[in-house]
């Protein structure tokens, strides 16, 4: 085998397990075969994911209050983010936590949009949520513990929005292409990835950031990639650093979450940026992004 | 709390389950506390690791023959590498693959550092091993399957030469300090550590580069980090995004493995940059560490 | 401390990790602390999950034909069964695989109870599925990527059947517990608990079956505790040692694949037991039921 | 394929991704297929490993004082047991734990040995040890840190003494067979596995026991099997259930931690059983080596 040739087959499947099989990939929409070019996402006029511009988005892990979700957004759009995160569902591991503002917090995300002129990214939990979130949102989330929710994956695909679709903490890159593959097969084509960070024995992190999919999907799919550091560590001293990897390694956008006061939070105040902590991380990505052909 | 003692906490302790410990952590002369200034090692005259240089070390996984090292050597030394790698002992797997040159790998290896002037980083499997290893050596590799090895980690502990601790492939951060420690309280302060992947579900490469282990590390500890994106993925094309994302997170320096024709390499083929690709990984680094305060 | 309080803290928190903590467990109905005895399910007249009897069930992974379902179901009545699994809906990994025949494997599934005097085990997908599948089923199967669909779980809590709730891939022992404690907190008290292997490194076989969850689930729950040997293991000839041992580990019941023709199978052929393999195995449980006080 | 021949691809090869290969496995020697007999140890006259008899191991983590090694020794002997386990030379994960009493920890083995007719086993670290370690005992531990240890593993091949190779907490099978194979092309034939407990996610025990591995190591090579239950869970209450599954998912021997005083152990008191919990368990056992066509 010549070198392009073996070049091309470690592209396509690098680890030395895959390497042995000669049968397709099962995954047809989202393969890179199928539609070779990058898909590029416009999630609203003029703020695109999958383009030369690294997407930035920060926010706050929930919509606690009208001040709490103006302050981040402002700060947001102050360091260059394109897109407020917020959630108004929240799918908690404890049904005994804080559950989400609901409807009051669609309202607050939408009068933020307004407000700052950002686009809005926000999860929905169920087919009945997909749509109150889709009047409201602007990229539509789908969960890491909803990754493989078939039933709520065949309505998102029949939505005609885009979805950020995060990767669950145990999902090989097959199998969340696999489930990508059910939306694009119900018809909606603007689908991105989003890595989250997997389960491993590693516990000194809240989970292990995966960057190495980031080159790896590319290869394997058209669609944009996006990398949430704030969920993958736990900590935000190891966010900014974690974001910044992101870029280098070739990521379409980083996620990140921002609180005006992080020790106040009502959930994961202790993977939250502070607001000028955001900023000095913001000032910190063109150089990066820069070195690999790209801006922010 | 106030913002300023949970940061320390945080940073410290950044998991959700580290958290709640109060003991003090279990290793000593390796922890940030004992020691807080980064601690400098000088492999050979003007090559430091743990400074503001990050250090670029490249060579084939193996020592195959003169040619084949020194083809090497002269690339790594001309992409501006000061640290040539090459295994003459090989840890493998099965005792019927290919063992390493021994003896003469170790001679090719001192012909290569006096032609180019390199330093040399290679591989010592037991405490024999370790004598002869050390005459050539500037930095002594102890690998990822001996990182348990208590007998080799003492021994290394009674030379004057640097060491290079590969993380072990299921190591938490906390073991592999206490495996630093090992040589540390037996008197060697040279202790460099190598994160190379971790072993996780993910197949899809060869194992699973942990990036969060680097600033997690310069927080709990003085000593130097590395990252060997080679080994981490197992896959040549993923080699450059994670070099590039290891000098964003903060490494010291990037081990990578190169060979002047993959294809016919004795052992990790597909994991090696051919030279033409190292020299643009090597193209790619300075803007990267600027971003991060740094320069190759 | 004395022995017997360090053997209930052993008991209740056995990891070391687990053990620094002080704070109580964050479930609450479903913990031992707040239901000291076990639940026994009813799951139809004469048919319980949580006594001194180990409920043997077993049944294809997917109901494919009529022929298939009864052949199926007079072996495990034959065997010694009292409870028959089959899949209507199937969650599949891939867009394109079988989904499952839906309402006419519903149909024969209630066919199939009325001629052999067995209860039925069936998965529901979403909230609409749960009320199709409730008319049929005695006991609802709530998949392993489910199990963290909480508006799924609110839905089950609703209900006045009992839940089988399975393990997701990833899911620690807490986290499972909490998502049984969404069903229980929604006036549902009939829910068990099905153990059906992890994801880890290990990819020699399809999970890892973790057997030793369930003498921990017991001290920490008062939940019964089912294994599933065929998923866990993905492989026939690991099945029969592996309910065994389940059975040795304190299990009150096994649930387990059979198929009339497991090389004709549609889905999950390779871990499916024949009919004269089941019911061999079947001969071989009660001995070890007896050596752990049980019958089956 | 036939269903005969499907079998027999399922039993060498049960994992999805492996049943694509149509390589040979890589090691020889311990492969079934080049020895089709069950391989048995004669650890001494008398205590055979790896035939119809069920071997149990007793004896504590460290040997501490002759009184403490005494009194364990009596008891493995009153409940069956035929070998005395305990360590002389402990690796430990910090080097400021107790790492054993040495020279005068294997005096004490042999003095038990004597006493009490009990086979012994214990840990040799390194090459110096092995010989040292020798001269005691009947059967001579790799433990997990020392899997690829490939020094120790082929000075252990040149030794005419059974060895006991523990699993590496993130070994494969095939990894662990082929460090076995190390000593198997060494000349020393007998060699028994023991697996103890791997690395994932799971953090409510020490290690998660993958019981799947015994009859899965039975397809695929001729060599006995061993499970230690209590550095697999780490915790004394889980120890019995899972020694019991052990024996029904097919084990050769149980290794079991144990002794007089938990509370006061200086290393692992909290995996061992006491005095009465071991002789309990061990009353169990018979029952269910029956129920699969053995004895203790």
């Amino acid at each position: 085998m010549t070198r392009a040739a073996r070049a091309d087959a470690a592209v396509h499947a690098p680890g030395t397990v895959v390497e042995v099989r000669d049968t397709p990939v099962p995954y047809q929409l989202a393969s890179r075969a199928h539609h070779p070019a990058d898909t590029l996402i416009t999630i609203r006029p003029g703020v695109e994911l999958g383009g030369r511009r690294v997407l930035l988005m920060g926010g706050p892990c929930a919509v606690e209050s009208e001040a709490q979700l103006m302050a981040a957004a402002e700060a947001t759009a102050r360091a260059g983010g394109r897109v407020l995160r917020g959630g108004a569902y929240k799918p908690r591991t404890s049904p005994y936590s804080f559950q989400g503002l609901g409807a009051e917090g669609l309202r607050l995300l939408d009068l933020a949009r307004r407000r700052y002129g950002l686009a809005i990214v926000t999860e929905a939990m169920d087919e009945e949520g997909l749509e109150r979130v889709a009047e409201v949102a602007d990229l539509i989330q789908i969960g890491a513990r909803n990754m493989q929710n078939y039933s709520l994956l065949r309505a998102a695909g029949r939505l005609h929005k885009p979805v950020l679709l995060k990767r669950g903490p145990s999902a090989t890159l097959e199998e969340w292409l696999l489930a990508g593959e059910y939306v694009l097969a119900g018809g909606n084509g603007q689908v991105a990835l989003c890595e989250r960070g997997i389960r491993t024995f590693a516990h000194e992190t809240r989970n292990t950031l995966d960057l190495s999919c980031v080159p790896l999907l590319k290869a394997l799919t058209h669609l944009p990639v996006v990398v949430d550091p704030s969920h993958a560590t736990g900590s935000w001293p190891l966010v900014a650093p974690m974001a910044r990897a992101a870029v280098a390694a070739g990521a379409d956008g980083v996620l990140v979450e921002i609180h005006p006061d992080p020790e106040q939070a009502l959930s994961d105040g202790p993977q939250s940026l502070s607001l000028p902590q955001f900023a000095e991380l913001a000032a910190s990505l063109p150089l990066i992004a820069r070195a690999v052909g790209r801006h922010v």
